[in-house]
Parts: C-alpha cells; sequence; structure tokens
C-alpha cells in the first residue's frame, strides 16, 4: 500500500475552511497564546518523581548504599527543574486567561519557585505515607507476596503515589497540572481521584478499575477501597442564577478504618461513613451510617428459573446484558 | 542476570511444531495474506487528528496566527495519506476475505480516495460538534476550571472525539478501521462506543470508566452520562437457524437532555429513555421511560448491624467483595 | 519557558534527607539488593509472545508460507532469552529475600532454564487454546465481523492470551513475573485476572472494563462474561493469629457453558455456578446456583416521578451521581 494519496487543488480550500473553523471558536484552539502546559513532559515529571518515590523499582535498578546519594543528587534537580517548567506555565496560562491574551512579562518565577521548593521539601513526607500505604497493601491483600510486588504491579499503589503528588500541587493552587497528572493515572489505572481529595494513611485500593474519587472527599487512615466504588456528589449546589458553584462540598467524608467493598457508591457533601463502618458491596448510600456499624444490601430476591433440561448447550440470547 | 539461554537442538523441533499450529488454523494466523491495518499506524492517523481538531494542544503549542495556516496545511496531507492507506489496506482486505485470498489487481484505490475525501471534508463539521461536546463538559462538571482543562485532560472529551472520527469511516462501511480506533480509546480512557452508535451534540461522559455504549445505540443532544453506565442489549435476535442476527437494533434509544448517573444499565433496541428524563444511580431498565420522567431504585433495604464495640481495629474479613 | 531552576545549597540537604528516608524503611526500596524485574522487558516478553501466537498480526504484517519458518526461528529464541532473564531474575529475588540479602552464588539458571523451556514448549497449546477463544468471541458477539477484528481489536482476546501465558508462570511458581505480566493486561484492557485463575477453553470476555477474576476461580469450558463482573471472595479466612491465610480457596467455581452478564459480583469459595446457568446483569451471589437456571434481579422497584413539565431544560443536579 505505497500509493500517495493527492489532496491536489482541494488542500488550500480545506485549509481555509479548518482555519476559518479555528477562529470560529476560541473554546477548542490554543492559538496565539503562549503558556499551555505539555502532556509529555508532565508524563516525564511523573515518571522520575516515581524514580525517586521508589528507588530501585523503575529506571535504575542497580543501586547501592554507594551510588544512591550521587543518584538522587542527580534525579532531585531533574524533578525540580520538570516542576518549575510545568508550574510556571500553568501559572502563567492563568495570568494570560485572566488578563486577556496578555503574559505577564517577568514570567510567574518567583510564585513558581516558592511552589517548587515546597514540592521537592515535601517529597521525603510523601514517601512516608507511601511507605504506609505499601504496608496496607501488604495487609489487605491475600494475594499479596511482598512489598517489592505492590510497587512494581499494583495499579492501587500507583494511583495514590501519583495522587499524593498532584495533590501537593492542588494545595499550592497550581491550575491544571494536578489534573494533567490525575488522568494520567486514570488512564494507567482505571482509579479516578481528583487531585483535591483528602486522603490519609494506610490507603489501599484493591483491583480499583472503576474507582472515583470526588474533588472534596474527606478520608481518614487505614481505609481500604474495593473496585468500581464511586465515593460522589449527591446533588450540585446552585447560586441564584441557577449556576452550578465550584468548589462547595459535594463529596463524602470516609473515617478512619472503613472498608468499602465491590461498586458500592456513596454520594453527597453531608454524608459521612464514621469510623470502622464496613460497606458491602453493591451499597447504594446517601446518608451517613453510624460508627462500627456493618452495612450491607438485602441482596434484591433473585428469579431463579430453575431447569430441568440437560445444560449442554450454553443457554444464550435470552437475558440482559 | 547476562546467561545467554539456547534453546539448541530444541529449536528447528519447536519451530515446526508452531508453524504446524499456524497450518492448523486459519483464524488465528494472517499469513499469506497482503492486506491488514497496521495498529501503530491507526494510533498515528488519529494522533494527528487530534492534533488538528484541537490545534496547539497536542504536538505543537506554539500556534499563531501567522503560522497556523501553514501548520495545518502540513498536517492535513499527512492526516490524508494515514487515512488513504489504512482505509485501503482494510477494503482490499475485505475484498481478499471475499475472494479467498485473492487480493484486487488495482487495490482499493478509487473507493478509498472518496472515502478518504469525505473524511477530511468533514473534518470541520466533526471540530464543530466537538467544541459543543466541550462546552457541554465545562457546564456539566464543577471541577471544570476551564475549557483547555477539559482538553487536556478529561477522558470522556479524548472518547467522544475519537468516536466521532471513527463513526465517519463506520457510516462508509470501512470494515477493521473504525473498531481498532474505538479500542485504542477504550484502552486510554476506559470508556467503550462502538464507532457505530450515533450520538448528537453536547455530549459529556464524565469520569468514565466503564461506559459501555452499543453499536446501535442512538443518543440525542445535550445527554451527559456518568462511569460504569451501559446502554446494551438485551437479547440477541436469531434467526431459523438460531445464528445471532448481525446489525439488529439492539441498544437503546436516548433522546434529547437526558442524564444517566453512574452506574446504571439500560438494555434494550425497543428501551427509549425520552426527552428530559434523569436516569438516577444503578438502575436497571429494561423498558422505556416517560418524558421528563425521574427514576430512581428505591435503594434496597441496607442491612445495618450497628456496634457498641470501639471502632480502633478495622472490622475486616468478614464481609463480601 | 526556557528558566532554568537551581536547587543551589538546598540540594545537599534534600539529598540527605531523602537518603534518609530510604534507609528509613526497607519496604520502599530496591538497594543493595541485585535481583529485580525489569517491567520494560516483561513487556518486551509479552509483545514478542503475541506475535508468536498470533502471526501477522502485530509486527510483521508480510508473512509467507516460505518466510513463516524463519520469522519463527529468529523470534522464539527471542522469547526464550527474555523469559529466561525475568524468570532468573525473579527466582533468585526470592532466594535473595529468604537468605537475607545473599543471592545465590550460580544464579538460578537450573531452575530458570527447566521453566523457560517449560515455557516454549507449552506456547503451541497455550496458541490452540487462544484459537477456541477467539472463535468463542466471533460466535458471542453480534458485532463482530471476523476473526481478525477480534485480534486486532478486541481487550477480551488481549487479556486472556496474557492471561494464559502468565498461568504458565504462575503453575511454575515463579514469583513476581506472573502478576507483572497480568497488571500489564489490566491497565491495557481494565481487565483484572489473577495469574492463578485456571481458566478452560472457549473464554469470551465482551467489553471487559471492570472485570475482577480472583486468584483461586475454577472457570470451565466455553463461558462467557460482559463488562464489570467480579468473580470475588467472600470472606478471607484467617488463621489462630488472625493473620489471613494466603491461598486458601476464596473465589467461586464457574462450570461450563454458563453466561455471566453485567456487573454481576459472584463471591465466595464455596459458590458454584453450575453447567449451563446464566447469571443476569447486576446480581449478587454468594450461594450456589443449580445448573441451568436462570438467575435475575427482580430490579428494585423504581421510583418514577413523571413529569408534565415540557423537557427544554435539562433537569440537573437534583439527583445522585
Amino acid at each position: 500500500m505505497d500509493g500517495q494519496f493527492n489532496l491536489g487543488d482541494r488542500l488550500p480550500v480545506l485549509v481555509d475552511r479548518i482555519v476559518a473553523s479555528y477562529n470560529r471558536d476560541a473554546r477548542t484552539r490554543h492559538i496565539d497564546c503562549t503558556f499551555l502546559p505539555s502532556p509529555p513532559e508532565v508524563e516525564e515529571l511523573i515518571r522520575r518523581s516515581l524514580e525517586l518515590l521508589f528507588p530501585g523499582f523503575f529506571g535504575r535498578q542497580d543501586l547501592s548504599s554507594f551510588n544512591v546519594p550521587f543518584h538522587v543528587g542527580e534525579l532531585l534537580p531533574r524533578i525540580a527543574q520538570l516542576t518549575f517548567r510545568q508550574v510556571n506555565k500553568c501559572l502563567c496560562y492563568a495570568q494570560e486567561l485572566e488578563h486577556r491574551g496578555v503574559g505577564p512579562d517577568g514570567g510567574c518565577d518567583k510564585a513558581a519557585r516558592r511552589i517548587t521548593l515546597a514540592f521537592v521539601d515535601h517529597l521525603v513526607a510523601v514517601r512516608d505515607v507511601l511507605s504506609s500505604d505499601v504496608e496496607a497493601a501488604y495487609d489487605g491483600d491475600p494475594a499479596a507476596m511482598n512489598c517489592d510486588e505492590i510497587i512494581l504491579a499494583y495499579p492501587g499503589l500507583l494511583a495514590i503515589a501519583v495522587h499524593r503528588l498532584a495533590h501537593e500541587l492542588y494545595k499550592q493552587e497550581v491550575p491544571m497540572l494536578p489534573r494533567m497528572m490525575s488522568e494520567w493515572a486514570h488512564a494507567h489505572t482505571g482509579i479516578d481521584i481528583h487531585p483535591g481529595a483528602r486522603i490519609g494513611d494506610r490507603f489501599f485500593i484493591d483491583h480499583g478499575s472503576g474507582v472515583v474519587i470526588g474533588e472534596t472527599t474527606e478520608i481518614g487512615d487505614n481505609v481500604k477501597i474495593y473496585q468500581g466504588v464511586t465515593l460522589g456528589a449527591l446533588s450540585f449546589p446552585k447560586d441564584e442564577r441557577g449556576r452550578i458553584i465550584r468548589g462547595a462540598k459535594r463529596h463524602p467524608t470516609v473515617e478512619d478504618n472503613v472498608t468499602i467493598y465491590a461498586n458500592a457508591i456513596i454520594l453527597g457533601g453531608d454524608t459521612v461513613l464514621r469510623r470502622g463502618c464496613t460497606i458491602g458491596g453493591s451499597v447504594f448510600i446517601t446518608s451517613s451510617v453510624p460508627e462500627g456499624a456493618k452495612v450491607n444490601i438485602s441482596p434484591p430476591p433473585l428469579h431463579v428459573k430453575e431447569s430441568k433440561r440437560p445444560a449442554a448447550a450454553k443457554s444464550d440470547g435470552d437475558f440482559q446484558i
């Protein structure tokens, strides 16, 4: 199939129509603007940070007590530079948006430096919490053989690691970048944690596909969550003009020592799962749960149509998917 | 671990057995055939198209009113060539399959050209609809700060963008390629939209993991869908020999202004969600819903076993996952 | 944004703190250890194996009866070498862990060779079973046009292919590597099958996002599963000290000719879905199902609040997500 396809004289016409389309709509173009975070660089930032957080697992696997200080001494400035670039772009982006296309002359260096320094300062603290998350995964999963396996192969651990990094930047009110980091983790794990969510220590998501944790969720220590769980909003508070109020507490609070099993849906900014309660699979909750309670669905009565026929062929097509 | 592993005299025996396995089964080999779409080229086609649809976001981020016509003038022929190649391969593939291995002498150039021209012609229209999708996402998500964030970080937007491209090729009856594009989007977003699905303007999928939209689904304008929603088939109509009839309307119709919340399952070719209705979370529906209705599960009664014991330790392992 | 960011005199301090953090916690570092599987090499092993299992689809697409023996003769030793390296690393890793940091002098060559030879020996058998899986997908999905489409674009087929490879290594008791392979498939398909799961012929997962199949699951022949299905654990048996017992049968058994529809949750090591039964969507099951039975939820009663108002605007924000 080496046939060439040539648009010929249609090309100028098509170009004009496409450019006109760009001019028509500001929402889907980024032209004559200077600042925007770069998806490949955001991925680079995440990957280098993971190398630092979990030495010897990703990237170099030959670290020793002797070479590790040099390794860190080379890796950390790279992470700092990547962070500074993206943060600077995002801050300038926000200013440019606010000042109708006029970017700041001196960049946003001062704020970007402050934020970057705070970020790298916090890496040790993030690492310490992640150690507790690894331990929680090991304790919480009978299939886990050791901690190395958890770091190399557990999507829940990858998701919380990226979250804790993104959350640092969210707290510093960096626009765009935290959500891009969270979406990278979402694409790689199926786990969707908004960077605004506040999550305590020893946090474990097992399996994980389909987990959604909303922006204003608060989660305590020692919480375990299974696949398909939603910690979501019950309603969207609106202002007097009917516009959705951004920033209101819309998502639940989960206290310490709570376990939430697969496919449970917990909704509402006033909903609190109190200490030590257990939420069973497929539960649908829109009000608070008392301390230590075990909440279980009465499984909907099942229709069981039994059959005397031989079951040689698969009974198919008569049913829902 | 630089140890070499050598199969030695076992290699010829193993090769013979594997080749014999290839000869035994036509379903899992592509040998002595000429035409097959190439997954990496399909990805390239998607990525270049996304660059064109959302200028300045992916790839070059330094576009200006001055350079953008040249940028488009260089990008568009590349997209056209990629499309032509893959479409040509897919059409020839279908012919080769039909004529038992004899490929068409002149390729499928004529049809491939027609289809490719139609595809590039439609890119402006696709772009216009996607602008409405971006706006719908901004209006529909309190966590969205601006449209740029939606384009850079919302899996729902990525999925509908790829879908609208794949659907154009599906309508042209190109085999294979539309589904490969949809699966690329599925792998990157967790959202599974069959390229045959017909979807109106202002379509927004929030969160998205686990969404499944079947081939014969029809969706109107201004529809919002949350994670885990299935628009699926109730049964598979069969012909008189018991073979599943391909192409029959199996999936629901969703009219304008409908919202479907997380984990709802809507099934059946005759099922219609009429204008303005709202489908609550975890609802299971196999029959039509009237205009403007709000459908909600009576959440199954919950067993709540309360506890007087201190909730210091997590109550684990006594429950379902 | 070419501004340079320099940590200056903070760098040595930060490095010391990070290295101290590494020294503090053995669970999240891999330093002064020699052996660990390499994620990029595991991906390489998977991709080369897929090329061998499905000739002409991935990688080279120009295979002919004449060149295929040479192609296989070149590809197979590469697969063997990749497998040997990773298996060797994993076996040595386990020994190093057991002997407190002292790696085996002679590597684990002998066992790694035996395991690698068994793995390549089994590739033909894996390929034969995968042919049955492809056929099951074609028979089970009305949207499937042909087998090539299934191989190129069906995540369920990709997931079962990787599973069958990982399972071979799991049976050989190779640590780490099987789970890393399964997680690669999970990240690419949203399907989470523990490498310990035993799965018969003609296995088809349609759509697939959110499927979780636990370590001790047993599945017979001709089983079809839709998206969001969990085959999970009901409880975790504990020993007398309250520690979770690893390895106990915790997950269900699914006999031949069973179909499980979307979002069903089946839990428990004693739960058996007997031959030919059909499990409807959203069902929640913790006890066995008789042969040939059809199990369906009585869909929870729906609240339908009908509306006489025009449905022009979308009714939003008054509801759960």
